[in-house]
């Protein structure tokens, strides 16, 4: 039997994603012999232990120091933060990764916490759900979606291979890729769609008391799928809009520009125009069928 | 046994909802005897033959004289004209609804064409997929979701029962509701989210062709929900923004200006205020779960 990719996973931070990859370590041989818990939260620490999902729990960074794999999955708007308290603890030949929605912002943060001999790889599973906390996360949740590393020029390239290995070992199939890119691509498809959710749930609970009560009976016509969406952690999504700043501000932009040629086209009676984007965004949906996303 | 609510069904329109009511009828005892297909296309009439879901289809509109309940299922840009074709096959006594997504531009489009003695309750059931035809359809679409029904006043309330009965028998949740607040509650339960949905998705598409692929690539992020709202009938939803455009463009007024909102709070780092959004959003989700429309 050969060793498993890593000794020790400190899993930093212990939501939905963070409890996720601990079940993975137990539930699929082959990628580490133990995960230890370090939260803020004395009560999630608890919880942690109490389900079985770690060997160790504390609210002491001092704990990663004993971990070979390091993987930061609090809210990224705590990084800074976190960045200079886990920094000295690294150890090196350490593997630092996390979770974050954005990449840019992350490398700003802990790199300058880094310690030389220390393999900081930024990374990104394309995977969650509108759950958080502990008990949401489940092993088959990276499961044939993307993870995208973005390491910086000049990175270990075995560290990245390892990383790697252990990500497809969560089921994750991997992407390498530029940060600024990454940050570009996830704005589309990723930060305006939950900030659409997110307004067009609040557009509605700002009306009228009676027709409030009529839009939460009469959802399940589209304005539903909108609320599963809308309903993500507060904090992660405020964090993600506040540190991809440039790039959701210039797709809100696109986007509201094609909203208004839509309005218009509402109100001047051209069928024609709505009816070609509409068959536009019905191929859509068929290319991601086709590349097994849907 | 009691006899069923009706005789013959005629289903003008055989696409996802006209094939689902007919699957309906075959599958649950006491709703009618049989089903009359009505489509301008043979080749759907064809299919419906095929599949066994009606026992008479035609091109005909005559065909609809020896129905006494007849649904309108096609898109509702159809129904003057339709109401125009089929006014004088309709027998008194025989029941007329339909199944379009706003109310007043029906019974504009269809009351001038009902001859006295016909029973016209307009209907709205709230069911769909993304998905269109006669094969598209099942039996189970209308289980558990709301139908609507909009009523002029002086309707025969025998009538009106008797339907009820009908969309009970499919499975259906009854309320009767005044048209023109049926459009307005649609206006923001479905026709703003399909519209975003539609523009989001055209927004994407018009990206450079380099990150084009990319989005498709990584639309489980939140974009892939909205492809597939987006991936609706297109001549369906041109009709429905075209004959609700008054309470449509009202509600894409106020989204904008709550989009402008956080597009300013993001611009200026308002953390708090984003917070305070997607907090009130989160617990919207948790009501419609508690009304069991999740």
């Amino acid at each position: 039997m050969t060793a498993p990719l890593f000794n020790k996973v400190a899993i930093v931070g212990f939501g939905l994603i963070g409890s996720s990859i601990a079940r993975c370590v137990a539930e699929y041989p082959g990628l580490a012999n133990g995960v230890v818990c370090v939260d803020r939260s004395q009560a999630v620490c608890d919880r942690v232990l109490e389900l079985g999902l770690a060997q160790q729990a504390g609210t002491d960074p001092a704990l990663v120091s004993q971990c070979d794999l390091v993987v930061l999955a609090t809210p990224i708007g705590a990084f800074a933060d976190l960045g200079a308290v886990i920094g000295p603890h690294l150890t090196a030949g350490t593997v630092l990764t996390d979770v974050g929605s954005v990449k840019q912002s992350v490398i700003r943060d802990i790199a300058p916490h880094v310690p030389d001999g220390v393999h900081f790889i930024p990374g990104h599973p394309l995977a969650g759900t509108e759950h958080s906390g502990p008990d949401s996360g489940f092993a088959l949740l990276f499961k044939g979606r993307w993870c995208i590393l973005t390491p910086t020029p000049g990175t270990n390239q075995a560290a990245v291979d390892r990383l790697s290995a252990f990500w497809s070992g969560c089921g994750s199939m991997i992407e390498v890729m530029e940060p600024g890119h990454h940050d570009r691509v996830l704005a589309i498809t990723s930060h305006l769609p939950h900030l659409i959710a997110y307004t067009i749930v609040g557009t509605a609970t700002d009306l009228e008391e009676h027709l409030q009560s009529e839009v939460i009976r009469f959802s399940a016509t589209g304005f539903r799928d909108f609320t599963r969406i809308a309903a993500s952690d507060p904090t992660m999504w405020r964090d993600i809009f506040l540190n991809n700043r440039e790039a959701v501000l210039e797709v809100i932009q696109r986007f509201t520009e094609d909203l208004t040629a839509l309005q218009r086209a509402i109100r001047w009676g051209e069928g024609d125009k709505l009816h070609e984007l509409f068959t536009r965004t019905r191929a859509v949906r068929r290319s991601i069928i086709d590349a097994k996303q849907a």
